[in-house]
């Protein structure tokens, strides 16, 4: 079709251009146009730096789905490079390309959009950099790197005209970076609030069914293969924390700042505080809240107690979801599951259909506004954890002894902290369990309490704290 | 910035582009580049045919959330021209380009987007089918007019390399068009499963909690302005059944076929229905369920039993929710406001911005692939009701005597639709109800099976027949 497009008509266009705004968009369409008739097939080229659970399964998806791909999107994506530092021999006799240089995959001229699934920093960082550096666009599943030095990497990404897309690494398959940055982009949003964590949800189902102490569920969900040996990075909350810090970077146009988010784990709950919860109409999940009010931004993961009638009291063992709410929409959710081959290549997959897509549409610079181009509240403020309001339930062990509530409640209300409901349980030996469901309290204040309510003769050993769920839905 | 981009250098692009194909990229981003930047805060000029809720909603919209939007696109959405059929002062008060006349909406040639919420095919259609042949942009909120006529529509969108955008059409605020079109398009999607009209779910809703019958709870939803004076669109599925066509022949890659939509209202839908559904631990909800097996396609809107555990189940009142399940990624869910002003306007505004990035991008093509390109499934069939698979409830009024169970029972065998659960209930007189739950049959066969019972002596009137949910989740 190329030599259908008669020279002299584009330089017509051209000189034309410089005079006549009008013309703009018909030398577009013609020029463009002829551009992509001239190769509607042409295939988009792809490197794989990694070839573990995500790298694996995006490879295989690709092969999977070849046909249905390649008919919905009118062209081929292909595998082209694949790097890999243990390097099995099928891989060598499927790919000639195939190494374990992982930048041999970067620097490879015929590669359009390297797949980045090494994880990690290091070299992790430096592949990225080099890959967007060199005009490749990149998809990488990989949250830390983006959490914590997104920052970096989104300006190289627009110096170079390219898009680093990373919709997998958040929420596995729920294509919920997508929702942020385009479905809900109409709104403003106020909050969102996530089991973003599939690892802990486990662990907080399994120990809300079988009324299971922490430690053997966890060994449970190694054997299983949910968790990892150092299981720290899941249930100390540091994963959610990526995710959170980067949903919340796009939902309110702020930089990344990992540093910011409060981080709490669930290894401290017990099976009485689910009992107690289950008492008052809740259940325990690990949560990650970003919210936007007048007084700044908050980012937060820990666990919390969630009315069992609300959707996010009803996603279940491995499952991911995300509830956000916008000023216009009100609230919706996505849920499904937030890790595993398949859903993560899905969304590493739809990432390089996306750029595919903007490849053919003949774009010139990237339609997809990545997590960079979010800088439009670059000074909203993040509020630190103690600057938040919350409600809270409070567990408190005491001798059981006349007069020990009204001590308690009685410092409580002095800082002006009010109570929603109170469970009296008792325990081992001479000993009590109070059980506290607050109403909405500033967190400075609710420690104060706290150090005051330990100080008491008849409280034994620290008060129990964990936030009530506070988003809309 | 345009006197920037010297002219040799272009026409040194022309020239060279016909003979080099590495040149192409660089005159791209040079060329386009040099366009962007000329104009960042080019304005995006809207017009909109029709003011009622929707298309007042997306004014109000534009307006509340004017400084994010702007934020976020580094260009403005300005509505420069509006039409409608009563017009009120105001309106002309705030539009010097407000009229009577739709059509001078869709042939103004300042207007890039056009916003259709006039509803109804006629001058829908036409406006719609002007507007795209003026070369406009054109983003609809018209469910019937995508899913009956959208045929038409498309080729004539891509005819003008311009985007027919709908996202609004289906499940209000949900981004699900997105979300079928985008980020699952990795997959190839097995099956969809929605609870698509929040008015019909509101009245199962309360006929659930409240034991109440069809009709006094129609009337309550009419007078919370939830049902049309006239409902039968809603409660009688055809609105469903719009919204159903639209998601299938997206998930699928098939034209829109509404007509081959297998639609069951709720109206048929009694109180005991519900309970005896809630002894066998289900939900009875008003379901647009679409599958895709080797013996063809199912594109079907009925009532149906589903578990209370599952969270389709547990979408309660005018919310909306749609569950995708996709070869790779497993299953996902979405739920949200399926209507309202601010909610249709947070879709059709998504879209706005959508096309904005698209212009900005330089984009010469639609960068989103519209309904009309999902063509790649052509040939796939669609299966009459009769040709289904799905587990059945089935409530009999049988004469309360001895035997009346066993012959029921035989009439299944016989047809080798086995049972799965059975309740008996004492009725009125001397009559008494029983509520049979069978394992997977083909419909036809249960046809039969049904007008064999109906003709026993102890039978008496018909069998209530009401299928249960069957896709993955």
């Amino acid at each position: 079709m190329l030599g259908f497009c008669p020279v002299s008509s584009i330089i017509r266009g051209v000189s034309l251009l410089l005079f006549d705004k009008e013309f703009d968009k018909e030398f577009d369409r013609e020029f463009r146009g002829s551009r992509l008739n001239t190769d509607p097939n042409k295939t988009i080229n792809v490197g794989i730096c990694g070839l573990g659970t995500v790298g694996g399964g995006t490879l295989s998806l690709l092969e999977n789905n070849r046909a249905d791909i390649e008919a919905k999107l009118g062209c081929s994506i292909e595998v082209t490079r694949v790097a890999t530092r243990t390097l099995r021999p099928e891989v060598i006799a499927a790919f000639s390309g195939a190494g374990t240089d992982l930048f041999d995959v970067v620097n490879d001229p015929d590669v359009d959009i390297v797949v980045e699934t090494v994880g990690g920093f290091d070299p992790a960082f430096e592949l990225v950099k080099t890959a967007l550096s060199n005009g490749k666009h990149v998809v990488t599943a990989n949250k830390a790197l983006i959490a914590e030095r997104g920052n970096e990497l989104f300006p190289v990404a627009e110096a170079n005209g390219v898009t680093l897309a990373f919709e997998s690494a958040v929420a596995g398959g729920i294509p919920i970076i997508k929702a942020l940055r385009e479905g809900l982009a109409a709104n403003r949003i106020d909050s969102l609030a996530g089991i973003i964590n599939g690892t802990g949800n486990f662990i907080l189902t399994e120990m809300t069914d079988k009324q299971s102490q922490f430690e053997g569920v966890l060994k449970e969900a190694q054997d299983l293969g949910y968790a990892e040996a150092d299981p720290a990075f899941d249930i100390e909350g540091t994963d959610a924390a990526h995710k959170l810090t980067i949903m919340a970077s796009i939902a309110f146009g702020i930089p990344l700042q990992f540093d910011k988010t409060y981080t709490e784990g669930i290894s401290h709950i017990e099976p009485e505080d689910i009992l107690y919860a289950g008492e008052l109409g809740c259940v325990i999940k690990h949560l990650g809240i970003a919210r936007r009010s007048e007084k700044g931004v908050e980012m937060r993961v820990h666990p919390a107690l969630i009315e069992k009638s609300r959707l996010l009291g009803n996603v279940h063992g491995v499952g991911n979801a995300v509830v956000v709410h916008g000023n216009e929409v009100g609230s919706t959710l996505y849920s499904g599951p937030g890790a595993g081959a398949g859903a993560t290549a899905s969304a590493v997959v739809a990432d390089l259909i996306d750029i595919a897509r903007q490849i053919q549409a003949g774009a010139s610079t990237p339609f997809i506004p990545a997590l960079g181009y979010c800088r439009e509240n670059e000074g909203l403020e993040v509020l630190s954890i103690d600057e938040i309001e919350s409600e809270y339930y409070l567990r408190i062990l005491v001798s059981d002894v006349v007069g020990v509530l009204a001590g308690i409640s009685g410092k409580l209300e002095k800082l002006a902290i009010s109570i929603e409901a109170v469970i009296q349980k008792e325990a081992a030996g001479n000993l009590a369990s109070i059980v506290i469901l607050t109403h909405s309290a500033l967190e400075s204040q609710l420690n104060i309490a706290i150090a005051e309510i330990e100080a008491m003769d008849e409280v034994s050993g620290a008060v129990k704290r964990i936030r009530v769920a506070g988003f809309e839905d």
